[in-house]
């Protein structure tokens, strides 16, 4: 495999030097683009979509062709894995994923399997490879996975949840119960991202969207490690970069770092030098504008972006930042917004950069 | 006014020397019980409930009449000041509160007016002074309110958010129109709160259930600061003590120490020993067990509240900790499980204290 025109990306999450900060976002390829509208209705629905690798391709690739976004990442759904495993996945309109056959007892917890992903997960990996070809190595590819704790949340509730109340009752009544679901959860992550990669991906993020719905010492037990001991089952060849992202995982940086992931994913909470300062060089960063600050007018979204790059700083020798939002982009973003966004992210670093060469010349 | 027979809540806000450490939980009148759910069948409505000072004061009093709890907390609903300034609170059923004119524009904005306690707020007041009667000095009644910010998120969304996108659209677009906001709801939260303290208030809570969402920086500036505002205008005659909780404001623990409040509360995201770390003495600390954990076995749930106590250490000098959840209780608590709780948190708490002593004397 070659390595991409534009490997700046990469580069950032290794902590190389680059000539400005990467910029792509999370969600790019969604319902705030009119040409995703209209694929996704030439699909019939969601899942089909997600199920058809010449669509799925598509709309990967059309965010690619508005803005100069430094990576592309699979178009897929985090509730793939499961919907492998037998759980029915479907979505009622208006909403979000729900589960025919949600695991709330025992019996169904000792049913579970890990999905061979060269069966029912082959459209995954069929669509890595499609986009692989379409991209011609202009940027990189990311492939995805949720979290193991992700994915019990969403197995046990059988949907969303305000308050994670089955799932946090079967953790503190039956523990057991739930190590049992991410024991098998770890092993399909693994499986279905080194399928990933093996078809092309990149680059790897593991969305833990739930994990900061844990307590302090649960989020260590029940999200982290098994997160951890994904990462360390990945067959990395070509040494594909790992970003972790915990949604509301500020108060655990200096624990994601330790598991072995080269970057760590932040919302708009976090303070980015305040993370750095508090992890050091072991990790890149990537983030965390709010996406709401995308329904500001232009001039006020690059006084934004310029925020938080400043809040980072210069990379420097062993520091990286991929600029992101700190969470996906809303639906209702107008477009307008993206495009003065990775604007005002690449002319504003490349400034940094500028500068700071230039003082350092003196 | 006279000191309350138990006053270890207020010693413990003050960093003064307990016995044991005290506890009262958020929501602790509310639909676990089903004493609770009678009075309101009584009432007809929450609205009615809240707004009937006889029957606030029934269902303020029912938790202390099961539990040894050591505070009670004024029955009201958050949205009592948005109400009283015409916004016209409802609740639909199993929707949580809307309001009928939520403020969308600049002519909504200007219209705001700070609304006078003594008349649209007086069933507060009245009871307020109920509850003091009827609790004859045997714990403290803390009175509370919304944070500015929480309040201007109800008021400009019109109920409650995913992603909190008319408030934030403004917050963007049109700072000035929510600093508008926000100065009003300053203003009203303080007279609302001196109110309540002329009316018998001896503890004062700030719940600030939206600050969470807000960007780092954005937080400072549009939470934290208005109530900085309302903490300096509070007229503590009899020095009151104040607590501030901001959920999901574990990033932000150094800058709320502050703002001149006694005491913060925290969710279960937080490591008390670390937040204490990080505070120092400035203040004490409020809570943070996951309220989830009261669905466990009552073996489990002394196991999850001697973790949260040992998390904190002993007080000693200096220091001090409420007892609390990291948010209110869930209506599918069992009613055992708060009773467990409660006798845990003080027999642990009894027997460090102790040791301690015992250690320290030999």
């Amino acid at each position: 495999m070659s390595t991409p025109a534009n490997d700046t990306f990469l580069r950032a999450l290794r902590r190389e030097p680059t000539d400005y900060t990467p910029i792509w976002l999370m969600r790019q390829a969604g319902r705030y683009l009119p040409e995703y509208n209209a694929t996704r209705k030439r699909a019939g629905s969601f899942l089909a979509l997600c199920k058809t690798p010449e669509l799925a391709c598509e709309v990967t690739l059309q965010p690619l062709a508005r803005y100069p976004l430094d990576a592309a990442i699979l178009f897929s759904d985090i509730l793939t894995v499961p919907d492998a495993m037998g759980l029915g996945l479907y979505f009622a309109e208006g909403e979000g994923p729900k589960f025919e056959r949600p695991v709330r007892d025992e019996a169904a917890v000792r049913k579970l399997a890990v999905p061979d992903p060269s069966a029912g997960l082959r459209y995954v990996t069929d669509a890595v490879r499609t986009i692989r070809g379409a991209l011609a190595d202009r940027v990189p590819l990311i492939g995805f996975s949720g979290s193991p704790w992700t994915l019990a949340c969403y197995m046990v509730e059988g949907g969303g949840s305000d308050d994670f109340r089955q799932v946090k009752t079967m953790l503190y009544r039956r523990p057991d119960l739930v190590s049992r679901i991410l024991d098998v959860n770890v092993d399909a992550v693994a499986a279905y991202l080194n399928a990933q990669i093996e078809a092309g991906a990149q680059a790897l993020m593991i969305f833990d969207s739930w994990g900061g719905v844990l307590a302090d010492g649960a989020y260590q037990r029940f999200s982290l490690e098994p997160m951890r001991r994904v990462v360390a089952a990945l067959k990395r060849e070509r040494g594909e970069p790992v970003i972790v992202f915990t949604k509301g995982g500020g108060p655990w940086l200096e624990d994601i770092a330790g598991i072995g992931c080269d970057a760590i994913g932040v919302d708009w909470t976090v303070n980015l030098g305040r993370a750095r300062a508090r992890i050091g060089d072991r990790c890149a960063l990537q983030g965390n504008l709010d996406p709401m600050v995308l329904m500001a007018e232009p001039e006020q979204v690059r006084v934004e972006a310029v925020k938080v790059l400043d809040d980072f700083g210069d990379p420097g020798p062993g520091a990286g930042h991929v600029f992101n939002l700190g969470h996906g982009i809303s639906q209702f973003t107008p477009p307008d917004s993206v495009a003065a966004l990775v604007e005002a992210v690449h002319a504003h670093s490349r400034r940094v950069r500028r500068r700071d060469a230039s003082a350092s010349s003196l």
